[in-house]
């Protein structure tokens, strides 16, 4: 398809320009577009072929950027994206030195507030229409946001107070009826009676054919009269929340939305619009499985996804999957929780197997943590399955309800670490540091495959909580054991010594100790400085008798690990030395202070020093009299730190 | 009021011995206990009173600790306490080695669920009655919470998840129209117009007559009939997430509140109880002033609370308020969030003064921050007042909107450290080491009143987001001076040298690096050991220059402060040494890694060796060869750590 009316757009100040009839041929080719991109370079597609027509609408109508847009989630972004001005920079998106997958302030004007995390936009939005009117600026402020993302309880509070506020607040709900995993809870459920009540109907008619002919506050006036007739039609759950609801709305016609929104645009006071979209509009196959079409990695649309030929390598979600499994097998108290993350969390397999011990909470977290805290008390024993970035919403109730009360659940923290292509919203960098600082939790770090396995059977052989972190993908390639046995709790091993370092008893050399999956390229700085290396496993509880061990017969320790220095692992085993009344040096390697862009995971790390080249460099620096006699003195590396 | 019907409830299994006739009487003298112990003890009292009635008949009518009953905040169970064997501990309440001011598991086995922070308590019944479903245990699970509580985004998650599922969940909302801080928001408005409809006044009707008359189907064959004349009533909002909602019933008329109940139990799926109470209800003054009566010291019953004589000390609430108040009137953009602690916070002039820039969000930690994110955007400086231990609630916005952003947030965290009375659930013990893993944060800790008074605006003059810690109660009366002047960013100040020290380039004796309010005692150890005290103001940035110079002029650190020493502003220290290549003797003082229980703060800082003899006696032990010379060879003393 050609591109020749969307090559025009530089600007939605261009597309302001246009004749309403143009719309709906721009519309088209900003489809294609999305699925040409995304089909180059990977991406979200199916949620950004849903907001093809809801964006052109809302940059039509409103005098973006001065309305402030805030998108939920953000990865639905991309027509925005190549509305304003970044149409040529798709092609590199989510890659290194590339445009986001969300929104980000530092990218456009038109991003006027980062999002990834699922539903901060009301607030975010609230917060903008309130500094408005505190300022007399006169501009609308809009919140879009799905419906999955409507069941987060920040989503709620929200709009409990955006309900009372006199501001030029629109909330516009994308009701596609699909977050990433199928809908779940109560919400859901009244969203699709609303749609399939008479009021879709209706609705549908006004925008179809009143709204269409004379810009109407016809509706509005309908709605006046049920009133005073005393509520005949009840009021929606959103109408409690005093805002004005309005809709649904058939979210891929332009001629309901663009009416629509010009009204709502006169209107005062807190307004929620209630639009209807289908993922993957457009595009059949997406269409057709929305879930696949989530995400997908670069494919030819003509064909869609086809099956790889070489199987991919098992991922760490794929261990855990499988480990729940298993375990479920075995133990009958065991249950499974995840708020809205089934596929990413490799659930689904649990799913079908167990459903009776499976529970998708929706995205709320902080009630998953609650909610296993009180199975918990009853003997149940719960496998909370979340994404380490997540978990900082669950922080309190991890706190409060499981640490305080010592209760036994364990935390499945998937995409610890660097993420890649979803950048620094995603990254799992920091749950080292907040969760070792909390009394009974134990945090473990799987250096592998088979220790992911072992490590979790070991954490839910405890009867306190306990985390496992694990990186997003695939490890080093440790095929898992069959088996469920438990490793020794707190216990770590060495996996290399230093020439003569496990029978001298002369403090030589360096040791390393490595937590996670770094392990593998720390052996292999290790060869080139016949380093020891020991593969610590626990963050917390530290192994105490290793760690004086290795203090005694080392001259210095490096400590490597996947999650920001600040606080981290390596701080621990400094609070360790130095409580037992050991000072040395020291070298804490891992994340910097600062949060770190989307990009290849590998070349991420890479930029870090954390790869196999910059371990050695860095402790060469560190350390230089002590690997004069081995270090292959390596190319000196700028080591972005 | 003679006790000799309350004196015969050990357990409510006595309770249900009782005839109903017995249930009012009982109830009378319960409230009369409540106040009478409240006043001798001093804890909350006005939801205490507020909850008399309900405790009576929920134990009466249900089978605890079978049926599993979670009240929500858990201030409000003292009658609950009181009725479960523990009314001759009453006199203990909230005292070191006395029973907790809220539900404890390890208290009672009545105490199914230990809670203090708010809107836990549908997540955890849930649980209970999913746990209950899987084992095919015959049970309920009650939650009771406050319509305040009813605010925080947890609730709603959990009413979303709960209203799907077929469990014996009943929740309770004890609707007072008073949470600590008068209510705000949609949902409260909108409960108030449930009350004040026709509703209200029919329930009451069929409560007072036919409840009582004949027990009845009543009531659900009208919703029924209700129903199928096609919802003439509106359903209320709880019904739109899927429960069967019953009420609102006058929460004080054990003729309504038992029948009712034994109602429910008979029904299936989850129900929603709406119960009317009076907070303070039969104890004039705190009818009239619940909010004085919240909490309470000790007062005489018969004259009520009365002013002191000597006014009390400022406290660092109070230097916050006021910093407020002054930056507004000179600053246009202020504004003040709190999450519904207007009068904890300090708030109570603030929002007199600025009523336009002062924003009670509810119970909403979440939505706090993130609303401040969004006006951060704007050009507006908000200033988000919160307890330390409920910034646990807003931390992944803080991390995600905020920090990522780099937005100019202050952050006012009261309550930093150990709290006292309220325990475990309310220390706000993790702060540093959660707040200075996250790159763009930057954290304070002043030492004394003028410091924060003076660090605040430090904070405020900042373009990104930073924390100042402050602890409960007042400090060491160092008044504050009246400008807005800050302090140098990220410096710290020698308060004292040990002899020699300043002009010294020869490393010799101990510098104690102390963070925050520890820096007084920690003055007193210094004088004793002749050592040389830093006081450090910021946990990040860290004052690096001033370490460097310290480290080279002392043999050994100290580092103190009010905060667990995982992760903490000591680990911050080692992390600094070690970067510059130095490894020395560093000695961490602060919070062990364990949950501190309730009692005196004065105690129990001393228990945790972090009063001057304490503080003082670890260095001692740490560093006999150091200390020998000049220490005051305290009495050994066993510190608990």
């Amino acid at each position: 398809m050609s591109h020749s009316l969307l090559n025009t757009i530089n600007d939605p100040a261009d597309l302001r320009q246009l004749p309403r009839s143009q719309l709906k041929p721009l519309a088209d080719e900003l489809r294609a577009f999305v699925l040409e991109s995304v089909s180059k370079t990977g991406g979200h597609l199916s949620s950004n072929l849903g907001t093809v027509e809801l964006t052109v609408a809302l940059h039509y109508v409103f005098n973006t950027p001065n309305d402030r847009l805030v998108w939920d989630v953000g990865h639905q972004t991309y027509p925005h994206k190549i509305l304003t001005g970044r149409r040529e920079r798709m092609g590199s998106l989510r890659q290194l030195g590339g445009i986001s997958g969300f929104p980000l302030r530092s990218e456009s004007a038109y991003d006027v507030f980062g999002t990834a995390h699922s539903s901060t936009s009301i607030s975010a939005a609230l917060g903008m229409a309130l500094a408005a009117r505190q300022k007399g600026e006169d501009r609308h402020a809009i919140a879009v946001i799905g419906d999955g993302a409507m069941t987060a309880g920040m989503a709620f509070e929200a709009l409990n107070h955006g309900g009372v506020e006199d501001c030029r607040l629109l909330v516009i709900l994308n009701d596609n009826d699909m977050s990433i995993s199928p809908p779940v809870g109560a919400l859901n459920r009244y969203l699709a009676q609303l749609m399939s009540g008479r009021f879709y109907s209706a609705a549908k008619q006004v925008g179809k054919s009143v709204l269409k002919a004379a810009p109407p506050l016809f509706e509005l006036a309908k709605r006046l009269e049920e009133q005073a007739k005393g509520m005949v039609v009840p009021a929606t759950l959103f109408e409690k929340f005093g805002f004005n609801y309005i809709g649904p709305i058939d979210g891929h016609d332009l001629d309901s939305l663009i009416p629509t929104l010009e009204n709502i645009k006169q209107l005062s006071g807190p307004q929620f619009l209630h639009v209807v979209t289908k993922k993957g509009q457009g595009y059949k196959l997406a269409e057709a499985d929305p879930v696949a079409y989530h995400g997908p990695g670069k494919f030819d649309p003509a064909v869609g996804l086809v099956k790889p030929t070489t199987p991919p390598k098992q991922t760490f979600t794929q261990v855990f999957g499988q480990w729940l499994c298993d375990m479920a097998e075995q133990d009958m108290r065991l249950v499974g929780i995840t708020p809205a993350m089934r596929e990413g969390s490799g659930m689904v397999e649990f799913h079908q197997r167990f459903p009776g011990r499976y529970y998708d909470v929706g995205i709320a977290e902080q009630h998953a943590v609650t909610l296993a805290a009180g199975m918990a008390c009853e003997g149940i024993k719960p496998v909370v399955a979340i994404y380490s970035t997540f978990l900082q919403r669950g922080y309190d109730q991890l706190i409060h309800d499981v640490a305080l009360q010592n209760l036994p659940v364990v935390f499945a923290l998937d995409r610890a670490g660097l993420v890649g292509a979803d950048g620094a919203t995603h990254a799992g960098a920091f749950d080292i540091p907040f969760l070792r600082c909390i009394p009974n939790m134990a945090v473990a770090c799987p250096a592998d495959e088979r220790e992911c396995r072992q490590l979790l059977s070991t954490a839910y052989a405890q009867n306190h909580p306990v985390a496992v972190r694990y990186p997003r993908g695939a490890g080093a390639g440790v095929a898992p054991l069959s088996d469920l046995e438990p490793l020794p709790y707190g216990k770590s091993e060495v996996r290399r010594w230093r020439a003569g370092g496990e029978s001298e008893a002369t403090k030589r050399g360096i040791a390393i100790l490595a937590f996670g999956t770094l392990l593998y390229p720390a052996l292999e700085a290790a060869e080139k400085l016949d380093a020891t290396v020991v593969n610590m496993r626990w963050a917390k509880p530290l192994d105490t008798d290793m760690l004086r061990d290795v203090a005694a017969r080392h001259e210095a320790l490096v400590t490597v690990e996947e999650g920001v220095v600040m606080g981290g692992a390596g701080s621990a085993v400094s609070e360790a030395l130095q409580a037992a009344g050991l000072s040395m040096p020291l070298l804490q390697l891992g994340l910097p202070d600062r949060f770190i862009e989307h990009g290849d995971p590998a070349k991420l790390l890479a930029l870090q020093g954390l790869d196999a080249t910059g371990i050695e460099g860095a402790i060469v620096a560190r350390f230089p009299e002590l690997t004069a006699a081995t270090a292959h003195k390596p190319a000196l590396k700028v080591v972005a730190r």
